[in-house]
């Protein structure tokens, strides 16, 4: 494809690992900016990513790296978002938009905004695609393609920001999703923060009874790999995480709470019903999730 | 092939769903026994398992269908094991195997163990493989293959007996694993009945919080839906399962609490070191784990 649909003139990536890297290769390949520059502190990395076909240039300079960007995408680790943006504020041209891809997004987005000046608008973004971990050699232009981009606007989001974000979204190919920083984080605390956590539970107790018995392992089929696959992500990703979406996860473990004191209660009074109902709702719940999520 | 292997002369399976279905064909397939017969309440079913070449005869006969046997297989729903073995106990001949494939152990094996007469020799087991519910079309002779095939010797078992089946699990292509009744109730409260509870907690709680904000199941990704596959399964299979294995259940339940409330106090605490060790543990034990079952 040699036709330009530039949606931004220059577009800077701060971090250019899995996401930053494969949002470099969609937006070149599709032709979406005349320039696509990469920020970082390794210059290796950086080499690596213009050889790859991530970026077109490169900087290491986190404070002024970005000051001919008309878009500039933080891909940093989310505990990082806020400070990055701190010392590259004061560069940004005016207009300028900027944007994250960080796991969580109120504490993100109200830092971002507090940290930012007039003029430079920011809108938090999360493409669930992908792990944060895993380097530009990973990374591949069609990483967002069907992937869900959340785009989380508050009351001090500039609206033509938004649009040409989510038109920049729609031409990776992913599938924009609108809502507010609260609702996304109760959503994800639920959807994903609380399965890593149930996940790393699971495995530690199964631990702890091969402990003590040496059969548990020799067991294991498939639920209990299912279960635990997400597990294999970073300890520090997963400790950023939900440190900054603490109060929605602790919302999240407390329903959980909730349930498995239900669940237990009813199998120690016997109560067969209620127990059926459990399992047969669920499986309800599962079906029409399988069925609108096609 | 067309060498003959028996290992037993006549083999009864009483219920021919899938894993009866399966373990009749992949006798029949390797040529274990001299005939297989079916035993159920549905002539339908019958004739579609003796057309599917999972049996070579039926009966509906369940008290007397068994009467040659020198293996009976109960491949009912678990609840139904114990009164089946007292329907058909009389007519057992002296110095038969009765083995079972029911999900849980501990109470099987006690309730069998007490409807059997001196002289039938009876030996619980689990092939972990499939799932009860599928019925005889979705069988194959080779749904063993590479399975661990559980047997649960207890202090009245005959290991004569057990060396058999220990024979006939292998010659099929399973793994076998001996571990006590209890040990592997145990054990599988923690791998596979914790699992699907937690599973079922999820989904009502990813329900409950898509009820008030509308914007959970847009959102949900990979780790949900591997976390939820599960209850996919059969509602009145569970049922059953969890109150035959009650107590480890309970006591599996009460690790996974313990474990959430560790977590929330190191949430609430800020203590980020514990959160990430807890995530960092549950990253080695699934590389173990992984490892181990391979």
């Amino acid at each position: 494809m040699s036709e330009d649909n530039f949606i931004f003139d220059t577009i800077a990536i701060v971090g250019v690992g899995l996401i930053g890297g494969s949002l470099g290769m969609a937006v070149k390949k599709r032709r979406l900016a005349r320039r696509v520059v990469g920020i970082g502190r390794t210059e290796q990395k950086l080499m690596r990513a213009k050889i790859l076909g991530a970026i077109d240039h490169y900087s290491m300079d986190i404070e002024k790296g970005a000051e001919d960007a008309d878009l500039v995408v933080v891909c940093t680790p989310v505990s990082l978002i806020a400070p990055t943006l701190q010392r590259m504020a004061a560069s940004f041209k005016a207009g300028a938009i900027v944007t994250d891809v960080g796991s969580t997004k109120s504490e993100v987005v109200r830092q971002a905004e507090s940290v930012l000046p007039e003029g430079v608008h920011f809108v938090g973004g999360h493409p669930m695609a992908g792990s944060e971990q895993a380097g530009v050699e990973a990374a591949f232009a069609d990483l967002f393609l069907g992937a869900t981009y959340v785009f989380t606007p508050g009351g001090n989001t500039d609206f033509n920001a938004l649009g040409r974000l989510t038109e920049l979204a729609d031409a990776i190919g992913s599938n924009v999703e609108i809502m507010t920083p609260d609702d996304h984080d109760r959503a994800t605390a639920i959807i994903s923060h609380l399965p890593h956590v149930m996940s790393a539970a699971l495995l530690g107790i199964a631990e702890q009874a091969q402990h003590e018995s040496g059969k548990v392992f020799a067991l294991a089929a498939g639920s209990f790999r299912d279960l635990t696959r997400i597990s294999d992500s970073s300890p520090e990703l997963w400790r950023d995480i939900v440190f900054t979406n603490k109060s929605a996860l602790l919302q999240a473990i407390g329903m959980l709470q909730g349930s498995m004191a239900d669940f237990k209660l009813a199998l120690i009074e016997n109560d067969e019903e209620a127990v059926m109902r459990f399992f047969e709702q669920a499986g309800i719940i599962r079906q029409t999730f399988q069925r609108i999520s096609k």
